[in-house]
């Protein structure tokens, strides 16, 4: 039994996973400001739909879907196109912004969920279709890759670390059920070298960090993808016309 | 379709910019104390209203009329001539800051917004004019570019992560309706290599940082840009008598 | 009296640790994410299962079995043949994130157990068997290496300092119990320098710290192993196709 | 119309100025533990007062009266005489600190202002002479220079991030009315190169930052001065028997 | 009248203590995980045994009495012999740490001791006997050398800081009622040169910091030591099989 | 009128205070663990009673009489044969550490003193002798030199930033009211080049750093003295057997 690869469609990024992303598990892709966390996702989810046939999903926390589509068109990536061919579906997720406090103090039941943190993880995933469930629209659509960006803004809802912790795990569960391989992007709280591990680096199968250095340089580093070997030295990359480019064979310390 | 450019007049950052800032997004101005957050954007009022015969508005949290109105004149910027002329709005929304304290602690209702935060915005847009609804206001005015100088002075009103975070949604969603351009200045909380990111960063579509480094020299760096491809390098500028000039061809690592 | 050693298997660190692990006791593995912990233990257990005829257990917080078994045959250690062969036992904890956060603001019983972390630990050794107790169990199994991956995941519920500390001890004694050799993994909080230490560190018998550094190498450190002389060089390590490897015969300021 | 510039006084400071602070401002004078801010303060003041024909005001929080005309004595700055020239008064407003606590609870009021600080506000300008209010003490002085020492005295009654700040603007929007060119001093929290920004520098509109470098060298460095111009590379001062020296031609990185 | 020497025991570290810790005082040992601080003690309690012919005890709060014989002993430190030589005492304190939380937050009596910490110390010292009062043990047992280990075990107990000041304060006070020379360990919370100091090290007469430095290398430094001059430069040590050596005439910036 | 200089008998410390501390005023002594602080200030002590025929005060909060007088002794300073002289006073105040915490949360008066801090005071200045004030006892001993051992002792009884700068001005003014030269020392929190400064730094008159450096070098620094013009360079001292030299004319960047 050998863990399947899925090619990210990322120029020499394939090479430093050797091979791809394991399929069908969920991979954090955090970073500061600016560094292309949604460009990234974008171009693994648009290379599945153009180049392997796939159906795609993309969740929306912060960005609208007209801006989605525009910045996209200018890397050369027609989502339009992609959405009337039946093949990419866009959620609008940005409501679960504005979910009641209160459901936040729920009383956890022995055994089950905390309520708010359910209602937040099906709220995601009933906004695209009031009338079905996620499980049977994920399962009509046979998407096979999905990326939720970001789930910061969820985690803000969440200021004690046990309660961040247990939402994670809520959102990832939910997620895995669904079969496809998945790119959760995160924002990075802090930059530089003595940097804090955010939980979410810990409970995904896989993390990777774009940095922009204070050169104005970029590097991409694997922090951790589970059931593969990598490569775990930082690569410059470079955010193009094309979409992101990674150096695989050039490293940031040696330029 | 391709993202419009809207040239900022700023000498050498629309060469950093490719063209200038997209138009119709949120553009994020952070830095320290003395970086010139506010003759950067008032320079790009400045040459919307002059160059480009655009309607502008300058909404002002911590500084007056008539100190805004002196200190511009110094780099020769006439703001009195362009309000007579009608292409310049002056919004004073200082009273702002003495909205009193127990609204803060309203409920929250189902779908819809935290009060006070909803006062807030409104009596951003109310000030001017009370018995027009800032919608109105813009659009018979037809503004095409925005400052609101600054943002923190609101967001020290929600001293907790999830609030500040939702504020900073409700005013980003109001100044997009309008559909300007808009910079909103920040204040940097901590200075240095080691800087904590600050949630106004991710959430605006550009952000642009300004920073006075230990020699006293400035640099200019785009963190980020969503939908269009930019110089990354800090650049060094100055603030001369005539505004803000960037060296867009020279790296603060090599002068 | 000699205090047993324990050898690990992993190639480089038995000379490091002058012969391996001292016997019966715990060993706490932490690291940054993506630096090999659940690899390193399963390593462990998966040499003492082959080459010692020991019998196995690995107590899983985070991971799920099919999961774990896919990924590590991956560096072909096949555990599903293991588990067949009744020399290794999976246990899956996971359900112990979901104890009810009542039972955790329980009373303290003079001279006995908080009840919330009674519950707790119970609740790691039953999962497995609800119908025979842990040490019951063990008794009939004979388990001579435990893993316990990680204790982070139980740790988040306890958020006071001497909470948190008395919930390690309490695991500690449980598995102490038992007799075998434990490894416990830990998810460093903060990497770098100048790192906050973490109490699981000091109250484990023995620590091994992971690191990756800045430059995509790799690091293995001892830094504590009661009742035996070890190597405190920071030594480099790889994750191969078979797994770790460390080089205790280079030194990473050397390399 | 150009800001009028006001001498002070302080040997090479106003070469770093562009001529001095501009007038009827409030100017920030931070910096660490004996970096000269009650000297450098005092100093602007003596000047207007003797070679300008102004009169001048002192707030003192931490101060007696005693104690400062002997240490300003000792730089050859006769205070008392001036005093008994009317030209100087000194405002002992250190019983600000004994306002009871309960005060600092009172509720805020809609548009007006919150009652802890109003009475702050009104019993450092009622302090001096009871049956006068402030405003109408100031303007038959007729004080041109006035100096706050210092804020932070003040400002550590209001722990909360928004009562602090509001009570900033609280105290500055009442210098302010008065018309004259004001300095305010401010404790710095922490020193080194990662300082964090207090909110005071933002809310003033200029800060001059007092520094004792680790090898004992002084430097002064402009933060801001906003409508003018400025020198903003740090520059070596000595405090010397005529108070304070800046070399404004030279550089602390090439002595 | 000259300040008692008390011999340690440890090669090298008496010439840089001028001859041995000051007799009758509380030495704090602190360092981080794995610098060996427990076998510093022990080595200091088993010289006095078996070359001064001193009564010794060790308190100890983490680690039970079969592991602490068995760690001892692979250094060649029979302490087994010793106890029945009625020469050691090991005292198990470890049950301190299950007292009752509600005892915590019992009424301070003026004048008197803050229940709690009063409970706190007596059943560390009558742990062993339970018939016999501390004082009238050590009476018995003419105790010379005293080591706890930890003090860190107990201090968590203690969130606020005044409280934990005041425990430190009533536990070296019962100590020093004894009259012995003790050595009490203690866990360093952060490690680096930017290190935050701890209560403990203040209020205890003599302090020694045990590091392991980024390269493996070992360092002890004496931080403090009243009324006595010692050496105050940080000096290389090892951990060998014969116990802690001190490279006296060394300095870990010339290795 | 020109500021009184008291000699410190501190070799190399009067150069740097052109004469030594002003006469009256209130001096920090701050620093790490074993910088001498102590010794610093007995030998100012002890000095004015032998050569100054001064009448001393040692205020003691941590350290018992007994162990304060074996102490100096080592560095052949008699204060036993000075108090038999009735030139010097031990107030053993360590029992200020016992008021209940009741005291504490008392309610404010307004004007009036805060109860627990104003108990605090007095039961320091009363603690030697119960029938008399500490107005009426300073008095009758014409007191000029007091040191206070340490501040840190009481500070940690008001855990608030407010509180804490409260309780410092109260102490100071007690002090002050005496008319006596005053040393207090101050334990520092954190130590390295990012430090934090502590309040008491900005209340004093006069500031002295004492450090040990990651050498174990020892360099005294010149914070802050009111008043006087001051060497600022950090300069090298050592203890020795005559107490603490200072070498004025050297640098420890040049050693």
């Amino acid at each position: 039994m050998v863990i399947r690869k899925v090619e990210t469609g990322i120029s020499g990024l394939d090479a430093m996973l050797r091979g791809g992303f394991p399929g069908g598990r969920i991979i954090l892709v955090t970073g500061g400001p600016g560094t292309g966390k949604t460009i990234f996702c974008s171009q693994f989810l648009h290379y599945g739909a153009t180049k392997q046939d796939e159906k795609i999903v993309y969740i929306s926390l912060d960005e609208s879907k007209s801006h989605f589509l525009e910045e996209m068109l200018a890397f050369g990536w027609d989502f339009k196109k992609l959405e009337e061919a039946q093949k990419f579906t866009f959620i609008d997720a940005s409501d679960v912004r504005r979910i009641p406090e209160e459901a936040k103090v729920g009383k956890l039941q022995v055994g089950g969920k905390e309520l708010a943190r359910e209602r937040l993880i099906d709220s995601i995933f009933t906004t695209f279709d009031e009338s079905r469930a996620i499980d049977r629209f994920i399962g009509d659509l046979g998407a096979q890759r999905i990326v939720l960006d970001s789930i910061s803004g969820l985690l803000f809802r969440f200021p004690e670390a046990a309660e961040k912790r247990q939402a994670i795990l809520d959102i990832y569960e939910a997620l895995e059920r669904v079969g496809a391989t998945c790119l959760i992007t995160s924002e990075a709280m802090s930059i530089g070298e003595e940097r804090q591990v955010q939980p979410e680096e810990y409970l995904s199968h896989g993390a990777v960090l774009l940095q922009t250095l204070g050169t104005g340089e970029r590097a991409v580093r694997i922090l951790k993808m589970r059931g593969t070997e990598v490569d775990s030295v930082p690569r410059p990359y470079q955010i193009g016309h094309t979409g992101v480019e990674v150096y695989s064979d050039q490293s940031i310390y040696q330029t």
